[in-house]
């Protein structure tokens, strides 16, 4: 891009989903940060459809590698994010979802997944969970 | 892991390096926030060279997967990032850098290379440069 020419401030998103870059899997990072708060919750994966499911519906949709199938976040648990805003970085490579998070983000009942502090020599765990998982996930 | 043995508090750092979850390319994504703000300013990659030596020199090194080298960040435009923090999520495959960035951190010369955002069918930018690319990356 030439920096000579003012970017718009302002273009249809049909024209920028067509930019956007997705993987070979046809993944795209997808960030979740609390939109008052700006902790950061968790790092997921959507393909096309995840994305397209989440911009219509308000409530967010991940591609789960491990499943090899859309994941409505919190169909298991009813933790689920409601959408608030979508941001898409510089490169069209990475999403930016920020979200009304209902309970705890991580599997583990903690509020976000990135518990693990390193300090040191050591990893400090700094946060409990909210919840016990086995209450999140009965069986 | 089973939920009935409680999690230790602390482990060594050389425990969690060795579980760390690396993709078929030897990279692991890494978020980038400003620690004090909360602003989320970037995402990038990092081998397992460029983690060892941020932890060792306390200023952010990705690997550039364009160049295919290591990336200190801001090593052409001089606005480094200072590790705070290095946090990992619940699976070992993600990286939150708590960071204080010296100037923007987006090669567009904007604070956080999420300034655009989905709002009904338009995509808007919501961040201008702080300063103009053509200053941060002299010829």
């Amino acid at each position: 891009m030439s920096h000579s020419v003012p970017e718009p401030t302002s273009v249809p998103w049909t024209a920028v989903r067509a930019t956007l870059k997705f993987d070979a899997q046809g993944l795209i990072p997808a960030i979740a940060q609390q939109y008052d708060s700006g902790e950061v919750l968790m790092m997921a994966w959507m393909n096309q459809a995840a994305l397209d499911e989440t911009l219509a519906t308000g409530r967010v949709c991940y591609w789960s590698r491990s499943r090899g199938r859309l994941w409505r976040k919190g169909e298991s648990s009813g933790q689920i994010q409601r959408l608030k805003e979508l941001r898409l970085d510089c490169d069209g490579d990475t999403l930016l979802l920020l979200v009304d998070q209902t309970g705890p983000a991580c599997h583990t009942g903690r509020a976000s997944c990135f518990y693990r502090a390193v300090r040191g020599t050591r990893v400090d765990i700094i946060a409990a969970p909210l919840i016990d998982p086995s209450v999140l996930y009965k069986a």
